[in-house]
């Protein structure tokens, strides 16, 4: 038998643990505040350093933030979502849009099988609202738009791993350009494939909802991988 | 203007998010011992505890592990891994396996795109690996050229997010499967799917490609779901 004298690193290890569980399961919900030091230390019976070593740990995992003077609050729900939009800031954007793509047609698919009456009338509400945008020439409310009607399709495939990582990639690849400069011809062509994929969705087309998605993510890959050069973005290998 | 007193818990974030770029860059290979503490400190010019909660932190992110008596060593290149599978434990393996194929198709249809002769070829060795594992019976020789083989079709498709991602996925797949069980007509009709998607990538017919994939997933999903129901696995919502 291998006996190991318990190290306090493994303690810290083990707190940290078990306050991510509170985070994850939601019982620290994001945007609260978590208990005081105080009030840790005594529910879980380690000392005061143990307790702010295991903070730190989470809040280096994307977790947790302190803000000065006030407490810490809980800001993310898993440590997926931080550390995929780390890990994202050492990829291409070419690498980035190619695995958005596989989430989503896979999504859309998932959906034609899946989605509900509601979830259809959720769609619906949101092509609504992309249709108003169009008639008032506002594209910043059109992208908002086009921006719900994914992720409600993308609700609608029932898989929290995929959306969790659909959610992610969008995030960081929205924030990585300049969409101010976004054309309307792009986006009423986007928003034809739109409703066509509502459409086949409706009739429960799973092959046909996974080839309009793979249509309109060739056609805005090309646009996005051109805006990107002319932005910001610190995309490289 | 808003001034905000440094606290030592930005310190230790600082060092963590350094130290852990030497790993993600590979200045730290995996499986290679950290440098000790007091030449970190002397590096650093950071006291000590502050190198231990940083190094405390990027072991709760599963890239350091500390050996007791020997030293800390690296254990990964990325959080990704490490995060990905603690965020599996969580899903259904349905949702686990949903995601995969995403990834697998979306990989074999840009494996078509960019193969080059020589991704071809290691192909072709791994096929037939698994045809003298076929031959003389090996199941388990067979399952692992049959990975072997899926690696090499995730590595022509030259994205290196999406084979972190696969291989993260697969892993947690892999280990909570009791593969012993596994017949050899599903590990058959697979190995025909497999000759036929290499036939597809030399074509560089990328829909077809997806389309093989998909078809070897549908029939492998049902399998692996009624496996796990007799295994150990530990998927739940």
């Amino acid at each position: 038998m291998n006996l190991q004298r318990p190290t306090r690193s493994t303690l810290v290890e083990q707190v940290a643990s078990q306050l991510e569980k509170l985070i994850e399961e939601g019982q620290w919900p994001v945007g609260e505040r978590i208990p005081p030091e105080p009030e840790l230390v005594e529910k879980l019976g380690v000392s005061r350093n143990t307790i702010r070593e295991a903070i730190r740990a989470l809040i280096h995992a994307g977790l947790l933030r302190t803000r000065q003077g006030d407490g810490t609050y809980v800001v993310a729900s898993s440590s997926l979502g931080p550390v995929l939009q780390r890990r994202m800031e050492r990829s291409k954007l070419s690498e980035t849009l190619e695995v958005r793509a596989a989430l989503e047609q896979e999504a859309a698919r998932l959906a034609a099988q899946r989605s509900t009456a509601d979830d259809i009338k959720q769609i619906r509400l949101t092509l609504a609202a992309c249709s108003a945008a169009e008639q008032s020439g506002d594209i910043e409310a059109y992208l908002i738009a086009d921006l719900a009607f994914h992720k409600q399709v993308i609700a609608a495939a029932y898989n929290r791993l995929l959306s969790e990582l659909y959610d992610s990639i969008s995030e960081s690849v929205t924030s990585s350009l300049s969409l101010g400069s976004l054309s309307w011809d792009l986006v009423l062509v986007h928003g034809r494939l739109n409703e066509r994929l509502l459409e086949a969705i409706i009739r429960r087309d799973a092959a046909e909802a996974g080839e309009i998605v793979r249509s309109y993510i060739q056609a805005s890959q090309d646009a996005l991988l051109d805006l990107s050069e002319g932005g910001n973005t610190e995309h490289h290998e």
